[in-house]
C-alpha cells in the first residue's frame, strides 16, 4: 500500500461516503474555476460536516503532507479555489457546512458556518427585518468562508467597508490542525494580536475559515436610485463629492461607466434600455437608502443634489427611478457589465485601485497611455470610483485571436497597467485578491519588506506549506 | 571598551545630543508610568528625528541585542511602554515625531508621524471643519502611535469603532529595521495578508509604529445630550436598544453609572451637581449629533426617545441639556468617575467586555458574586454598556492598607474577576490592552491556540525577542 492511498483510505474513513470522493466525475466540476480560466487536478475532494471534521482531517494532512485547497462556491475572481495540475492536493468544500448557527435580532449579529451561501445569509437576515450589508455578483454561490478569506468588496463598500468590516468573530482550522475559536461576539478586546484579521483576505492560505460572526443592520426603508449623464470622469468624482456632501450616510453605492460599456450592456440585453435620452461620455448610478432610523424624504434629497448639479454643470442630464422595478433596471446595465463586454471579445480584466483623490486622473491618463502602446486594443474603467476601485478591462484589437492574445499580447497589457498601477501608488488587486492568477506579478511588484514579512507569517503558522500552495504569496 | 559602552556610543553618534541620552535626570521620569504603578531601569533614552533615525537605530539595538520599549505619551493603562527593572532596555520615545505630513480635507484622511497628541490632531481637523472621531480622557498626552499600538477605544466606539477602524496606512519598522510602509490611502487593497492589521494593538511587540494615515468625519453640526436615571442596568440595556431604534447614527455615545460613581464624582468635585433631583440606582448619560449631511432636529428626537422611555417605565426620569454648557458639564460627571472612585481608597480596576446582550446580567450577577467572596469590598461597574464594556472596580475595605491589599487581597480579586469574566465569554482586557499588568493573567486565561498563535507570529517577526519583552505575550 502507497502512502498516497493509505492517505485515501484514511479520509474516507474519517468523513465517509458523503464527506470524501475519488470519483472523477464529483470532483472534476470543481477542478475548473467558473471562469473556465484554471483547470486543475486533485487526488480527491472531501466535504467536511463540522469543524471537528475539518480539523481531523487537515491533521490527517499534515501527517501524510498532502496540500489542501479550500473551496467555497467556486466563484472566485483569481483562481484561489482551483488547484494546481501536480494532482498532489484534495479539494476541501466547504459547502456540506452550511448551518446558521444562531441570529441575534436585537444585537443585529448572526453566527453561521462557512459554507453558508450569501443569498441565503441576505433571505435569513431580511426575515429578522434585517440585512446583511455586503453584496455581489455571485451572490447565488458565493460562501460566507470565501467571502471572508478573500476579503469581498462589492458595491456596498462605499458606505458599508469590505467584508473585513462585516466580521466579529472567527473560527478556523490553522495548518497544524488546532481550531482556532474567537467567535464571542465581543465588540472590544484588546487581548494581543487581533488574529482573525490575519485570517481575513488570506486566501487560506493560513487557516480554512469555518464559522464566523457577522454583523448585520437594520433593513432598508426606502431607497431612491438615480442616473446621471457626464461630460469627464472628473466630473463624475465631483459629482461624487457633490453627493456625499448632500446625502452623508444616506449615499449607499456610486458606481461609474463610459459611454462604451453602457453600449456594450444595451447590445447584449435586448430588451435594455438607456436611462438617458442622450448619450454622455460617462454615467453614474447613485443609490440613497433610508432605515427606520434614518427616516429622510430621499426623492427630495435626490432632486436637490440633482437640480444643484445640472446649476454647477456637473452632470449633462439625469432621471431617478420611478419605481423600485425601474431602480432594477438601472443596476442590471450596471451588473451586466462584465458579461456584456466579454461577449465582445477577450480582454484583460484589472481590478485596481489607486487613492481615492487620483482615480479620475488616473483613468484619463491611464486609458490613452494603454491604448497608445497597444494599438487597436481599448480600455474602459468603470466601477467603484468611490472607493478609488475600477475595474480597468482592456479589449482585443478585432484582429487577435481568443486564447494566444490572452497569453501574449494580453500578458504585455496586464504588466503595462499593474506598472501604470504602482506607478500611481494603487494595489494591483482591490477586491478580487491575488490567487494563481496575480502571485507573479505581485511578486513582481510588491513592496520587498511587505513580501518578506507575508513569507515570515506563512513560515511561521505554515511550515509545510501544505495550505492553498501556490496562491497569494509568491514563490521566493 | 564593554559592548555596552560600544552600544551607547554608537546610539549618541546615530541619533546626535537631542536624539540620544542617558542623563538619568532626563531619562527617569520616563521610566515610570502615569499612575505610578510600574517603574523599570533604561540604559538610555532615544528620541529620534525620523523614521529613517527608528530604523538605523533598531538595526544597531539588533546587533547589540538590545531591547526596545516603544514609547509615546506614556499615558497607557497596563504599564506597556515602562521598561522592566533590568536596566537591559532603552525606551524609544516617539514623541519628537510630531509632524502632519499630509492633510487632504476632500477626501478627509491625515497623514500623521507616530508623535502627535491626539488633541493636536482634534485641532488640526476641527481647522479643516473636520473631526478625529476617537476621544479619551488622556487626549492630552496619548500619541497616534500609542493609540495605534493599543487599539485604543473611548467614549465614541459605539459609533466609530476603536482605533483600528479609523486606521487606513501604516508605517512602521519591524525589528529586522526594515520599513514597512502602507501609508498610501488606498480604501480597498486584497494584496495578501493585511499586515497593517497585525501590528494594530501588539503594543510595540511586533514593530514600531511610525506613522499612520487616519480617516477623518465631517465635523459635528450640533448634539444633543440628555441624562436619565434607571431602576437597574437591565434597563439600562433596554432603554440602549431604544435609543439605538429611534435616533439610529444620531446616537454617538452611551455611558451608565451607578448611584455610588456619581455620588463620588458629586463628592469629588465641589462645584458639581447631579442632573436630576431623585437618585437613582443607575444612570445613562447619552450623546445625539448630527453633521451638515445629516441634519435632524435632535432635540425633538431626544424628547420623544425620554416621553416614550418614561411611559414604557424604561427610565424613572430624564433631562435634556439645556445648553452646551450643561453639557459639558454631564460629560464632566462621567469623565470624573475614575479619578473620584482614585480620592476614596484603593481599588482594583478591570476593564473588562462580555457579549453586548450579555453585560447587564453579568453586572447584576457578578457585583453580588465579588462582594459575598470578598467581604466589605464594594463593587461598581461604569462606562461603555453600548460596547458591551464597563470598567468593574473593586474599591477595599475601609479596613485595607494602600500598597498592601492591592498586591495581596486586590491580586486575588482581579483573578476573581477575570475568572468570571472568561466564563461569560468576555475579555479581560476591553480596551486598555495587556501590556505588563495582565500578562500573566492573559497566560493563565487565554485560549492556548491563540496563545500558540501570537508565539509563532512573534517568533517569526522578532526572532531575538528585542520588541517590549514582557509585555502582551505571555512567557511560555
Amino acid at each position: 500500500m502507497t502512502g498516497k492511498s493509505n492517505f485515501l483510505d484514511c479520509a474516507s474513513d474519517l468523513l465517509g461516503k458523503q464527506g470524501f470522493t475519488c470519483d472523477p466525475e464529483l470532483v472534476q466540476p470543481w477542478l475548473t474555476d467558473w471562469r473556465g480560466r484554471y483547470t486543475g487536478a486533485a487526488l480527491g475532494m472531501a466535504s467536511p460536516a463540522s469543524t471537528r471534521e475539518v480539523a481531523d482531517l487537515v491533521k490527517l494532512c499534515s501527517v501524510h503532507e498532502v496540500a489542501i485547497v479550500p473551496q467555497g462556491g467556486n466563484s472566485g475572481m483569481s483562481g484561489g479555489a482551483t488547484p494546481d495540475a501536480s494532482g498532489n492536493a484534495i479539494v476541501l468544500s466547504l459547502r456540506r457546512m452550511d448551518t446558521i448557527r444562531a441570529i441575534d435580532a436585537e444585537d443585529m449579529t448572526v453566527t453561521c458556518d462557512a459554507g453558508v451561501i450569501l443569498q441565503n445569509l441576505h433571505e435569513l437576515a431580511a426575515e429578522h427585518r434585517l440585512r446583511f450589508p455586503l453584496t455581489l455578483g455571485g451572490k447565488g454561490s458565493a460562501t460566507i468562508g470565501g467571502l471572508i478569506s478573500t476579503n469581498a468588496g462589492g458595491t456596498q463598500v462605499l458606505r458599508h467597508g469590505t467584508m473585513r468590516a462585516q466580521v466579529i468573530g472567527l473560527e478556523a482550522v490553522m495548518p497544524d490542525g488546532q481550531i482556532f475559536n474567537s467567535l464571542t461576539p465581543l465588540k472590544k478586546d484588546n487581548r494581543g494580536f487581533d488574529l482573525k484579521q490575519m485570517l481575513i483576505g488570506s486566501e487560506g492560505t493560513l487557516g480554512v475559515v469555518t464559522a464566523a460572526t457577522l454583523r448585520l443592520l437594520p433593513e432598508i426603508s426606502g431607497r431612491t436610485v438615480f442616473w446621471a449623464g457626464l461630460q469627464s470622469i472628473t466630473n463624475a468624482r465631483k459629482f461624487l463629492l457633490h453627493c456625499q456632501k448632500a446625502a452623508g450616510d444616506h449615499l449607499e453605492g456610486f458606481e461609474v461607466m463610459p459611454a462604451h460599456s453602457l453600449q456594450a450592456v444595451l447590445d447584449h440585453l435586448p430588451d435594455a434600455r438607456a436611462p438617458l435620452a442622450a448619450r454622455s461620455n460617462w454615467n453614474a448610478l447613485v443609490e440613497l437608502v433610508s432605515n427606520d432610523a434614518k427616516t429622510a424624504d430621499l426623492p427630495e434629497i435626490a432632486e436637490n443634489i440633482l437640480a444643484s448639479a445640472l446649476e454647477q454643470e456637473l452632470i449633462e442630464d439625469a432621471t431617478i427611478a420611478a419605481s423600485e422595478t425601474q431602480a432594477e433596471a438601472f443596476w442590471l446595465l450596471r451588473d451586466s457589465i462584465s458579461p456584456a463586454e466579454r461577449a465582445i471579445g477577450p480582454a484583460m480584466q484589472h481590478d485596481i485601485s489607486v487613492p481615492v483623490d487620483k482615480m479620475a486622473r488616473f483613468v484619463e491618463t491611464a486609458v490613452p497611455q494603454v491604448e497608445a502602446r497597444f494599438p487597436d486594443s481599448r480600455a474602459i474603467a468603470f466601477g467603484h470610483l468611490g472607493d478609488g476601485n475600477v475595474h480597468f478591462h482592456v479589449l482585443a484589437p478585432p484582429r487577435a485571436v481568443a486564447g494566444e492574445w490572452e497569453i501574449e499580447e494580453g500578458k504585455q497589457i496586464s504588466m503595462f497597467v499593474h506598472d501604470l498601477v504602482t506607478e500611481w501608488g494603487g494595489s494591483i488587486s482591490a477586491e478580487h485578491g491575488i490567487g494563481q492568477m496575480k502571485v507573479d506579478e505581485l511578486g513582481r511588484l510588491a513592496d520587498p519588506v511587505a513580501l518578506s514579512l507575508m513569507r515570515s507569517v506563512k513560515q511561521a503558522l505554515d511550515p509545510k506549506g501544505l495550505f492553498n500552495p501556490g496562491k497569494l504569496i509568491p514563490r521566493g
